[in-house]
């Protein structure tokens, strides 16, 4: 499928929600079969399942038509469990039958290789010549617990709740690990989709249709790698808009480290630091492990919207409470101090020996009291500093657990998480099951529990107020590239040219004269009330300093004739054939922060901009932050705090804090300048980028085309 | 009890393993007291269990008597479910009645400030005049599932399996979270031990018990404050020389953050980054959560002996593979490429499609050959470059999920790790319960099972490596202080005394001549061929920069005798009534690193030592290693390595890389300089320390002591 086509919603939907579906190759020899007949049973379909066998006959105890064509009633959707040679015809069969909707288990294509990858291309091909909508090859197909369907020939270890988190998968059998998971934990499921190969329908159009639907509130995805970019950004661009969080699983970290060794720029935009880019960019929330990805989705499914940043926390434990406040900590989420209403209605509450601090520890007076829960949250609750109210207890999962004092407790939280002003949860201690048993005590007390412990949870509660916040800026900043292509047609050939152009966006360059006359040096010189930089203007020359092209700090009339004529010799000296356009004299700048600011091409991604402080923190620490562009200032107000020498630009050691709405604004018009060279450009860096106080200034840059012009 | 005392082992015997116990202040109304009554029970102790109730009679369907002296039986061990009034008296009986060991509930103690603390004093003293070891106040008590005795009051909410790790907690509330995770995730338990307020026995004293347990085989921990480090040093130097893993979960790390934005010594020796200084000095493994504190202590118990580091990882989910990767890139776990005839023999069972590479995706072909799982693991944990093999699946947990084909599997990986050559486990795909279903499956496959997932199990394996790592060196260089606390008896008075100091324990100094008259510097300054730095020498001036008493890079005659009058010139105005003994003159150095070396009593732990690079890497980003003194050359190798900036010291900018070697062998020499310096110590820095290529150099030291000699 082109990159640039939307799947259709029509043909999606009689994909994902089929009210008839046809197994093609089934076979009471084929485990695979057998168990997605099974599978459509026990998900509770209440539609026509057909089964297609060449010699027709009777299959799982059903009559089996001998092809689609002979079925002849109409069918939505088909699951294909053929060997790839059979596919072709499968296909043509399918589509004389009238079926627009496909999922292709058969694998040995793309992931064996090229001649895989070129069998794959044919069977895209095939399939969208005949119309049809094909998820896989190589995947297991898809459920729909919502509406009770499923072509899916995995194994289904246990009943899965219909609920408001919807999967995307590229791998079947962590697709299986994911939602067995949310069994586990007590996670409903709207969609579980493998994508496999992704030869037609890859994982952005698969998000793009559970945006669509209404039953999923969150997406979690698992991924090996973005085949689409443009497709996945539209669809998480889409999502973002519409208040589903996507929340990813994406392999390929260790890569990085591989590549981190690699050249400057190679470490700039490895392929997981673009993809991280694009996530920090996009909303999306990024984890690292199935755990975290289940329960990041569950608990961002549970909660409502959150309109700011201060965290209540409950708990009948002191050392629960002072687990919590570590977790807080690392992941800087605020535990606001009580308002004094809220002290005082505690004071009331409390036992004497208890305090009313933030995270609360109601003590185990409760165990006597078990009021005590439903009041202290009923008073936390309506702290007017809190944006999100937690409670850290557990539901049991067993029945010898199920003791009277337990069902009071959560009875008791149940009602005091209803009566708090702002979203409320209750995470378990520590991770824990949902059994039959946990699930009536929690449909009896209405509790919006999740049982991640409180350490997956805290994470997932900084996951969802980082969400909330990025929600609430004006604007995200992300279009589709390239933004302004045509802008301009010739890449700057020389460092003047490429400041002049970086000027025309309204970057502040240093101001620089061009000397062609030993008068005209002295002029400029004389101009510049500090000491000046002189350094050779020649378009021909990249590495000015290597052969003697720049003097720095030249002070007086003599010194800068004297610099003025060594220039020139050092230069005729060691590329007589270069053609020079005069010397180049800017003022010298007092001590101030240089930064780096670079833009690349990603051949999958487009361009995308870093940034860092120049010196050791680039060349030895690799410290930069990464976005794909165009970018607005909020975005850069972002990544600048994303560096780990953040801090040297509050001020250090007698120099002013930089400006850093300036410095944010300087950066994004770089950005920009980046873009209006549209495909012609391949790298463009500024460096360095001066910084002091209120002076942001570009000093030096650097742009290098597809193809240079001279 | 004084804290050099270790605590008596046979008294911690009778406490820990009785053979008879009492319940003094037993009633039917006590929850406490029908709770204890019930776990007696329920751990199934087959000893005596006798009720002491003030008016007899009838107890819990059981004669109480009236008095421990009343039982007329030898007893081993007390516990006092009694009101803080209450207690004196009850421990005379106690004591009368020949009982060593109680167990003290009551709350109401240190935890409640200052005038708690005092009674708490008042109670450790009757205690110990009486003879009697105590464990609490403010505590649950203690099981012991080996021996299936029990004296403890909390909530008891599942049967335990009796196992290898034993526990201790401060928390009482915390401790029964940890032991019920330890049944929900078939972790076996030796001892759990609640210690509360800590009057008599305090972690330490109780780590060294279980140094001393024969069925302990890994210690854990969760610790608020170490009360006692002297004892806790000590007993962590002993888990660690018996190969018993001390695993913790302290909490405290917030408080960090906060006192970061103090004074500099104040950041370098917070009191969290001291205890976590220790860790790493100890040999103790510091976790984040209850979890990974449960499922790394499991993991640790089911492991042998690591002879190296390199790990190999089996899964039949490419999914698994990949994520199993990244989590070792991130926790730096080396996967090293399987050997030429592990691939060979790979090659053969492998399907066609499969890559024999490590880690190994055996592929779905295992689901239609089971045997598949045991052929590859037996083949990998043969390879000569692995130290440990971990096979990714999981035991059904439900009888539904408990098919042919998963008991298949799982006896097939047993098979399979029982013939690996090499320490081996199976780690769950995602964390997942232990029930009696997974139970009597791992038993009949023999499984050495860790139901943590992937995420948590490739961090505790990361753990286990360098915990292991650590125990094969040649020595672990830790003491108790004070070391040669007599060696010096007087604090060096000036930064020239400081640095002789420093010299005579073979510290490389920046050559230094006092010049007394104008000559003297003028033939000081020649004799060193480079410029030179001039500083004025007075014990009465600490901060000799703001007042004008250094100048630097000066060359030549004229320039020597400028700054010569100009110091002095500078000091006179300044200073009038300091005492000066000359101008020191040393060569200036060329470009080098400069580190900072600070050496700072604690009050509770002794003296530390931070090491960072100087300027902005300390200042700005607090980018310091710490450690408890005494040092060896190992530990300092370590701690240069956990610096951010440690790239910097491979060479950086044509600077040749730094002998590290050399580096670490000065650093530990200041140490046992300052050491040296005995109690008269407050602080001393090396600031800045020069290192480049193999020249390490002290240009300035300064050292405080408690009260200055001048």
């Amino acid at each position: 499928m082109d990159p640039s086509t939307p799947a259709d919603p029509k043909a999606l939907a009689r994909l994902f929600r089929p009210r008839s579906v046809v197994l093609v190759g089934a076979s009471d020899r084929s485990s695979w079969s057998r168990t997605a007949y099974d599978n459509i049973a026990a998900v509770g379909f209440d539609g026509k399942v057909h089964l297609v066998s060449r010699h027709g006959g009777t299959v799982h105890g059903q009559a089996a038509a001998t092809s689609c064509r002979a079925i002849g009633e109409p069918v939505d959707a088909a699951l294909l469990l053929l060997p790839a040679q059979a596919l072709t015809e499968a296909l043509q069969d399918v589509a004389a039958a009238g079926i627009r909707s496909a999922v292709v288990l058969t694998s040995g294509f793309a992931e064996l290789g090229a001649e895989g990858a070129r069998l794959q291309d044919e069977l895209a091909a095939t399939a969208m010549s005949l119309g049809i909508t094909v998820l896989g090859p190589n995947c297991m197909g898809f459920m729909n617990f919502a509406a009770k369907t499923a072509l899916w020939a995995g194994a289904l270890r246990a009943p899965i709740f219909a609920g408001k988190v919807s999967i995307a998968s590229q791998s079947g059998a962590i697709a299986s690990m994911i939602v067995h998971l949310c069994y586990q934990q007590g996670v409903g499921v709207g969609y579980l989709i493998s994508t496999g190969n992704e030869a037609c329908l890859d994982v952005g159009r698969v998000i793009d249709f559970l945006v669509d639907d209404p039953g999923t509130q969150v997406i979690a995805l698992f991924s090996e790698s973005i085949r689409d970019p443009i497709s996945f950004r539209h669809a998480a661009e889409r999502a973002f808009a519409a208040g589903k969080p996507v929340v990813v699983l994406k392999v390929g970290r260790s890569e990085t480290t591989a590549r981190v060794a690699q050249s400057h720029t190679g470490a700039l935009v490895g392929d997981d630091r673009i993809f991280e880019a694009a996530c920090r960019q996009l909303g999306i929330i990024r984890v690292d492990s199935i755990e975290e990805l289940v329960l990041t989705a569950d608990l961002m499914s549970k909660l409502g919207k959150l309109r700011g940043s201060g965290v209540g926390l409950v708990s009948f434990s002191g050392g629960i409470c002072e687990i919590a406040a570590d977790c807080a900590a690392a992941e800087e989420i605020s535990l606001p101090a009580f308002a004094e209403p809220t002290v005082a209605a505690l004071h009331e509450v409390l036992p004497s020996y208890g305090t009313p601090s933030n995270p609360l520890d109601i003590t185990g007076a409760v165990i006597t009291d078990t009021s005590l829960f439903e009041k202290t949250l009923a008073i936390v609750g309506k702290d007017p500093a809190l944006s999100l109210l937690a409670c850290v207890f557990e539901v049991p999962a067993s029945v010898p657990d199920k003791q009277p004092i337990y069902i009071k407790l959560v009875e008791s939280i149940g009602r005091g998480i209803a009566s708090a002003k702002i979203p409320a949860i209750m995470i378990s201690h520590t991770m824990k099951p949902v059994t039959d048993v946990s699930r009536e005590l929690i449909a009896a007390a209405n509790l919006p529990y999740v049982a991640s412990g409180v350490d997956l949870g805290m994470r997932a509660i900084a996951r969802a107020i980082a969400w909330n916040q990025k929600r609430s800026r004006p604007c995200i900043g992300v279009a589709m590239q390239p933004a302004n292509a045509s802008t301009v047609t010739s890449i700057p050939a020389s460092e003047a040219e490429a400041l002049r152009h970086l000027a025309a966006f309204g970057v502040p360059i240093v101001p620089t004269v061009l000397a062609r006359t030993e008068q005209e040096a002295l002029d400029a010189a004389r101009a510049f009330v500090s000491s000046v930089a002189m350094k050779i203007a020649s378009a021909d020359i990249a590495h000015k300093s290597d052969i003697g092209g720049v003097v720095l700090d030249v002070a007086g009339e003599e010194a800068t004739l004297d610099a003025y004529r060594r220039i020139h010799a050092a230069v005729r000296q060691a590329r007589p054939d270069a053609a020079v356009s005069g010397i180049a004299i800017s003022p010298m700048r007092r001590s101030s922060l240089e930064l780096f600011v670079g833009v690349k091409r990603d051949p999958q991604w487009g361009y995308a901009l870093a940034v860092g402080l120049g010196g050791v923190w680039i060349e030895a620490l690799q410290d930069t932050s990464l976005r794909l562009l165009p970018l607005d200032r909020h975005e850069v107000l972002e990544m600048l705090g994303e560096l780990r020498a953040a801090t040297l630009l509050k001020g250090y050691r007698g120099m002013p804090a930089v400006d850093i709405e300036l410095l944010a604004d300087v950066i994004t018009r770089i950005g920009d300048a980046a873009l209006a060279l549209g495909d012609h450009l391949e790298t463009l860096e500024v460096n360095p980028l001066l910084a002091r106080g209120d002076k942001v200034e570009a000093l030096d840059a650097l742009v290098v085309g597809k193809r240079r012009s001279g």
